[in-house]
C-alpha cells in the first residue's frame, strides 16, 4: 500500500510555473515572489490600520516596512513551511526574521488566513485583467487598422460555407472589432466584479478585527471592501469572472477559425504571415499552414474548461470549505496565462497576417456572377413576371453556369425571356459591386465612431 | 437502412414545450403563438419603415396592420411548412392569408429570414430576462426579510463544516442577498447585451434593405439596433447571457446547500416548510427531505450545462453556419424555464423555511464552549503565557470537554495555571457573544444600506 | 411575493416529450405509458417472487397479473398523484383500482420507491442504448457502402486544410466506419454498464426485501442485479453512459465537419443529398446548403451537455441524496433521444451525400503537380543532390506554379539541375498517383476485414 | 502594439512540468526525457522495420542503437529547435549528432513528425493508464480492508441526508468498493483505448512507409497498430480516455464527500487521521478539519474539466488539424497527473482514516427509537390497524420523541392502543438492529465473493 510522504508526494504550495504557452508579466503574476509581496502589503498596511485605530503600538507597525523593500525568499520560507504545515505561518515566520519576532508580534493580529489568501488572490486576479484589458486594446488596435485597410476589399460573404453576397473584408475586421470591443467592456465588469478585498476573520464577523482594518487595506491595495464576506470571500465573483474568459476565449476561437478558412488552399484569401523569401518552408509555398489559429482553436478549449469548475466552486459549505482551493490555484493561473498567450499572439497574427484580394475576386468569381442570382430573381419578379417563370429563367441560365462556368450575365443577356422583361442596363446594374458595398461607411460609422 | 421520413422523424420547428419544471409565463415566451405575434410584429414596423421611406407603398403597410389582433394558427402555418419547407416562408404565406395577396407582397422584401428569427429571438431573451429580473427582485425581497427577522439568531459558524466560531442567521440570509443582488446586476446586464435587433440582410452589409429600417424595428421593439451584424447577430453575446444564467443557478445551488445542510438530522437548524399537523409526513417528524433545496441543486446542473454549448456557439463560419441554431432551439427555452421556475421555488422555500434557534444554540454547545478555546488561547498569550505553555493549557482542558463533554469554561476556571494569567471575570468574558455579534449591524449596514 | 401553486407552478411528474429533434420509438421509451409499464412489470414479477418465497399468497401474486393488458391511464394516475403528492403511490392506487384493492394489497411490500424508479430508469436506459446500437450498425453499413464505392477515388489529403498528399475518399469513409465501430463497442459496454436493477429498500440493506425477489425481477427483465446498491443504485454507471453518449456525439460532429468543409462553394468534392431537378433550391445551385450536418455539429453539443451534470450527480450525499433526479428527468430523454435522432440523420446524409469526383481532381491541381512537390524533394536528395540544392531546385520551380499556375512537372522537365539528377522517367513516376493508393487495399482490409 | 518575440513569449514545446498536485513516478512520465527516449525508440525499432524489409542498409539501424543508453540533453535539443522552429527536427539532429550524421542518414526516412508523436502520447498515455491502474488496485485493497472490518458497525443509513435505517460502515466502504471495482474496469478499458500507434505517413496513406514498419514499431512499444490513421491517431480514442478519467474523478468525489459529511462537528462519525498527540491541532481538538478529502472534491473538478477539451478535440479538419495539440499538451499530464495524485490521496486518506463507532450509535439516537418508526407502522397495519389508526397511533409517539427526546420504543409500549395490536415482544422485535444487518454477509459476498 503506497503511502504519502514527503519522498513520494510533492504538494505545491507555491504557485505553480506554467510555462507552456506563456509571457513572462502574467507568469509572474503568478510567482511565489509576487504572492508573498502581496502578502506583506496586505499585512503591513494592516498593521498600520491597527495602530491608527490604537490597537497595535505605532512603532511595531513601522517596524513592519523595514522589509519594504525585502525580496521575500521562497526557498526559506518553503523550509519553514516543511516544519509548520502552514503557509501562511510560514511566510510570517519569515517575515519575523526580517523585521525582528519583538517587532513583528502584532503582525497578523485578529486576523484569519483567508484575509490574506483571498485579498491576495483577488489582487493577483485584478492584475491579470489589467494585462487582459491591455491584451484586448492592443487586439483592438490591430483589428481597427486592418479594419481600415481592407474597407473597401470586396470578398464573397459566405452563409453555411456557401457563397451568399458580396461583403468586404474591412467588414470582417470591424465586426471582429465590435466582438473584442464588447469583451473589452465584460473584461473590464470582470475586474470590478474581482477587485475586493476582506479582512473580516474566521467566519466574517470582524469579531477579532476592526472593519476599518479592511478598509484600509483594500484602499491601499486598490480593491473595494467586500461588503459581508464569511471567512472567504464569496465565490460568485470568480464564477463571473472566469465565465468572462471563457466569452473572450469563444471570440478568439471565432476569428481564429475565420483565419484558418481564409487560408484553406482552395480558399486562399488570406493567410497568417510569412515571407516567400524564406528558405525551407517556401519550398512548398502551398503548404503553408495556420498552425498559429489552429493553436488559438485550442487555446480557448482550455481557458472555456475553467468555466465549470469555477461555478462549481460556488456552493461552499457554510462559511467555507477548501474544495476551492486547488480548482483555483490551477484556473488561475493556467486560464489568465493560457488568455493572455492566446490574446497577445492573436493581435500578432491580426497584425501580420496576408490578404490576398485576387484570390478574393477569383473565389467570387468561381461561377462568374452566379452570386448574383437573388438579384436577378427579384428583378425579374419586380419587373413584372410571375415567380414560377422567374425561377424558370434563373434556373436554366444558372444551371449553365454551374455546369459550365460561362458567365452568368451573358447568358441572361442571350435569353429572350430575361432581355423582354429587363433591359441591357437593367441588367448589367444587377452586377454592380457597389450595390453590396453602399453601407459599409455607415457601418464603419457604428462602429468606430465617426 | 432506415430513412428519414414524415413518418419517423420529426424535427419540431415550433418552440418546444418543455413541461418539466417551468412556470407558464416564461413557457409562454417560447410559445410558437409568442413567436409568430414576434415575427408579425418585426415584419409589420418594417413595412411601415419602408413606407416612411418610400420603398413601398404606404397602404401595403398599413395592409399588413391589419393582422394586428390575428392569434396566428400554428397548425395552419406548420401545414404550410410541410409544403414549402421554410419556416418564416410558411409564416409569410399565413400571413397573407389575412392580409391579401396584393396587400402583402411587399412584406418581408429586402429582408432574410436571419432578419426575423435572430431579432425574434433577442426578443424572446429580452423578455425571458425581464422575467428573471423579476424573479430575483422577489427572491432578494424574501432573502432580506429572513435576514432581517434572525439578524440577531446565534448560530455557529463552520468552516470545512467544523465549527469555527458564532455567527448569525441573518449574517447568512444578508450574505446570500448580497449575492443575489450581484446576481441581480449581472442579469441586468446580460439583458442588455442582448437586447439588440439586426435587419441586415443576407451577409449583413444592407444591400437590399436600409439601415433605418432596421432602427425602426429595434426601436418599435425595445432593442438596440446591432452595430455590425452578418447574417446573424453575433454569438459572444449569447455566449455572455447564458454564462450569466450560469453563474446564477450556481448561487442557487450555493442557497440550496446551505439549506440541505441546515436540515440534516444531525443538524437540524432549519427546514424546508413542513406543518407538523399533517398527516402522513408527520408520522414519521424526523424524515422530512429537503427534496425542494436537493432538486434546485440539480436544476443548477442543468442551468449551468448551457454555457459551454453556448460558447461553442460562438464560432461560427464566416458570415454564419447554422450549427448554433439546434442549440438555441434547445437551451433558449430550457436554461430560461428551469432558471425561472428555481428562482421562484427557492424563493418560496427562503421565505416559508423553518429556523430552530435553539437547536442553534445546542449545536454550538455540542462540545459546551469549545468554540470559544481560540480566544481563550489568544487571552493567554496576550497575557504573558508563552505560546508552548498557552497551548499545553488550552489543550488539557478541551480534551476533556472533547471526550467527557464537560464545560470548558468551568474547566477552565478550575484549572490554577489559567487562571493565574487570567482572572475569572476575564475567562467569563472570553464566552460573551456579544464578542462575536458586535459587527452585525455595520455587515448589515454595507449589505442593505443604513 | 410570488407563491407556488398548482395554478402558477407545473412540475411534470411524467417523463418529458421533447418534440424537437426526435423520433418516435426513442420517444416511446420516454412516455409515461411506457414508465407505468415497466413500474408494472417490476411490481408484478416482484410479487411473484414474493408469492415463491412464501411472503406474500401465490393468488394475490396472480391477481396482478390481470392488468398485464392494461394502457394504463396516465391523467388518472396524475389525477391521484394530484392528492397524494407521490407519483409512485399514485401508480399503485391506480394498480389496485384494476386488480381490486383486497387482491393489490400485497404489491410494492417491502419496497422503496427507488426500487421502482430506478430500476425503470434503467430499462429505460438499456433500451434506448439497443436503438443506439442499431442506429449505429445502421450507420456502419452506410458507411461501409460508400467507402467500397469510393475506395479508389482519389482527393487531396488535407493536413491545416492545406493540400498534403493524395488519398481517397474510401479511407475518409473507412476511417468514420473504423471510428463509428468503436463507438458501437462503448455503446455496447455502455448499455451493459447501465443494465442493472435494484429492489434492495431503503438503504440498500434488503432489511424488508428478500435478495432473491430483486433476482427474480432483473433476470424477468433482462437486467442484472445491481450488486450493492443504497436507496439508489451507484451514480458512477450513468456518468459512464453518458460519457459515451458524448463520445459518439463528437464522432458525430467530426464527420459532419468533414461533410461541411467539403460542400463548401471553394471545395464542392461532395454535397448533401439535392435534386438539380427540384424547383427552387436549383434556381441558385451554388446555395445548396450544408444544413443538415450543420445541425449535427449543433446536436453534438447539446449531447455533449449531459456529460458534465451526470458526472456531478455521481457524488451523492450518503445513502443518496434526490439531486440527480431532475437532471435525469431531463438529459434521460433530452441526450438518447437527440442522439437517436442524429444518428439516423447521419445515416441518411451519408447514404445519400452526393460525391463529385472531378471536382476532386480539379482542386488537387489547383496549384498543378505541387502536391508532389515533397516526393521530388526526397528524390532529389536520394539522388545525391544536397539538401541546400534539393530544396533551391524544388522552391524555384514551386514558385513559378505558385504564382502562374503553370504545371510543375513540365517546370521540373525543363529544369536542367533537375534533369542533371533525375531522368524524365524518373520525374514522371513522381507523379503517379498510384503511390499513394498502393495500400489502400491493406487499409480496408484492417477496417472491414478481408 | 506588442509583437510575440522570443523575449516576451514562451511557447514550451518540452512537455510541463505541474509542480501542484503531483507524484513523482506519473511526473516522470511527461518529462522532456521520457518524451526524447520514447520517440528515439519509435525511430530505432522503425529503422530496424526499414532494415529487414531491405528499405535501408542493416547497418544503418543497428547504429541508431548507439545512442540506446543516451540520456538525451533535453536543452540541447531546445537550442536546435530554437534554430529549425521544428522540435522532431531538432530531436533528429541531436540524435545524428550520437549516431554519426551519416549512419542517422536514413532515420525516420518515409516518416511524419505525427508519426512520433501521436505513437509518443499514446505510449505516454497507456503508461499512465498503468499507474492509474495501479492506483486504483492500491485503493481497492484499502476500501477492501475498512469494509471487512467494519462489516458489522452499525451507522444510520440516511437519504437526503435525514436518518432512514441501519445500515453499516462496512456497506459503505463495500459499496465503495464496488464503485471503484467499476472505475478499474473502466481505466483497463480506457487503457486498451488508447494503446494504440501509427507510423503511416502524412495522410495516413503509407505512400512513403511499409505498414510492416508500423506493426513492427508497436509490437516493441506494446502497442496495437492504429487501423486507419491519417496524419494523426484519431482522437475518439482519447475522448474516450480522457472520459474514463472524469468518471473516475467524479467517484473521488463521491467517496470524499461521504467523509466530510462524516467528520462534521454534528456528525463526526469518521475523520480523516489525526493524532491526539500531536501539538498545535489537538489544543483544538474540535477544529480538525477535512482539508484532504476537501482538496479530493477540487481535483475531481479539476480532473473532469478535461473531458470536455477532449471531445471538442475529436472533430479535426480533414486529415487533422493541429487545434488538439495544445488542449492535450496541457490536458494530457494535468488530468492524469492530478488524478494519480487524488487517488493516491485518497488511498491514504481511507487508510487510516478513523471510525467512531460510538457516535453512529449516538446519532442514530438522537431521537431515541424514531428510526424505527416505520417497521412499527407497518406491524400495526399488518396486526390489522387500519392505515389511518396506525398512522395516529405512530404519529402522537413520534411526536413525543421529536419534541422531548423521548425513547420511541417506551412510548409505545405505554400506548394501549398500541399494545392492543402488537405484544411487547413484537414491538420489541420491531428494534432489533439484527433486522438490518441480516443480509450484509449476502452483500459482501456479491461484492468481494465468497
Amino acid at each position: 500500500m503506497p503511502r504519502m510522504t514527503p519522498a513520494n508526494c510533492v504538494k505545491r504550495k507555491a504557485p505553480p510555473m506554467i510555462p507552456r504557452y506563456s509571457r513572462p508579466d502574467m507568469v509572474a503574476i503568478w510567482s511565489p515572489e509576487t504572492k508573498f509581496r502581496i502578502w506583506f502589503e496586505i499585512e503591513a498596511h494592516a498593521c498600520d490600520a491597527m495602530a491608527d485605530l490604537g490597537v497595535i503600538p505605532r512603532e511595531n507597525a513601522e517596524a513592519v516596512w523595514k522589509a519594504r523593500d525585502v525580496e521575500f525568499d521562497v526557498a526559506r520560507i518553503d523550509e519553514i513551511e516543511a516544519v509548520t504545515k502552514h503557509d501562511v505561518i510560514a511566510f510570517l515566520t519569515h517575515l519575523a526574521e526580517h523585521v525582528g519576532a519583538e517587532e513583528a508580534r502584532f503582525v497578523h493580529q485578529g486576523m484569519t488566513s483567508s484575509d490574506v489568501l483571498d485579498t491576495c488572490f483577488n489582487v493577483q486576479l485584478t492584475r491579470a485583467a489589467d494585462i487582459l484589458i491591455k491584451d484586448l486594446e492592443d487586439l483592438l488596435e490591430a483589428l481597427k487598422r486592418r479594419a481600415l485597410e481592407h474597407k473597401d476589399t470586396v470578398r464573397i460573404g459566405r452563409s453555411h460555407g456557401i457563397h451568399a453576397e458580396p461583403t468586404t473584408m474591412g467588414l470582417t475586421f470591424a465586426r471582429f472589432y465590435a466582438e473584442m470591443d464588447r469583451n473589452l467592456s465584460r473584461m473590464r465588469d470582470a475586474r470590478a466584479e474581482i477587485a475586493t478585498g476582506a479582512i473580516s476573520g474566521a467566519v466574517g464577523t470582524f469579531a477579532n478585527i476592526d472593519p476599518r482594518v479592511e478598509e484600509h487595506v483594500c484602499d491601499k491595495l486598490g480593491l473595494v471592501p467586500e461588503p459581508i464576506s464569511t471567512q472567504v470571500i464569496p465565490r460568485d465573483r470568480h464564477a463571473a469572472f472566469f465565465a468572462t474568459l471563457g466569452v473572450v476565449a469563444s471570440s478568439i476561437e471565432n476569428i481564429a477559425v475565420e483565419i484558418r478558412h481564409m487560408q484553406r488552399t482552395e480558399v486562399l484569401e488570406g493567410a497568417e504571415f510569412f515571407s516567400m523569401g524564406q528558405k525551407g518552408s517556401s519550398a512548398m509555398p502551398h503548404k503553408k499552414n495556420p498552425v498559429l489559429t489552429e493553436n488559438l482553436t485550442g487555446l480557448a478549449r482550455m481557458v472555456r474548461s475553467a468555466v465549470i469548475p469555477a461555478m462549481e466552486n460556488v456552493a461552499l459549505w457554510h462559511e467555507r470549505d477548501i474544495s476551492h482551493s486547488s480548482v483555483e490555484r490551477m484556473i488561475g493561473p493556467d486560464a489568465t496565462i493560457t488568455l493572455d498567450f492566446a490574446l497577445a499572439r492573436l493581435t500578432s497574427v491580426v497584425d501580420k497576417m496576408l490578404i490576398f484580394p485576387e484570390n478574393m475576386l477569383e473565389n467570387m468569381n468561381k461561377f462568374p456572377g452566379l452570386v448574383m442570382s437573388q438579384r436577378v430573381l427579384l428583378a425579374l419578379t419586380q419587373a413584372g413576371v410571375s415567380r414560377e417563370d422567374a425561377y424558370t429563367y434563373v434556373q436554366r441560365n444558372a444551371l449553365k453556369v454551374w455546369e459550365h462556368r460561362t458567365d452568368f450575365k451573358a447568358e441572361l443577356l442571350a435569353d429572350p425571356d430575361v432581355t423582354a422583361a429587363l433591359s441591357p442596363a437593367e441588367i448589367e446594374e444587377k452586377f454592380d459591386l457597389g450595390y453590396h458595398t453602399k453601407h459599409v461607411d455607415t457601418i464603419f460609422a457604428r462602429v468606430f465612431g465617426d
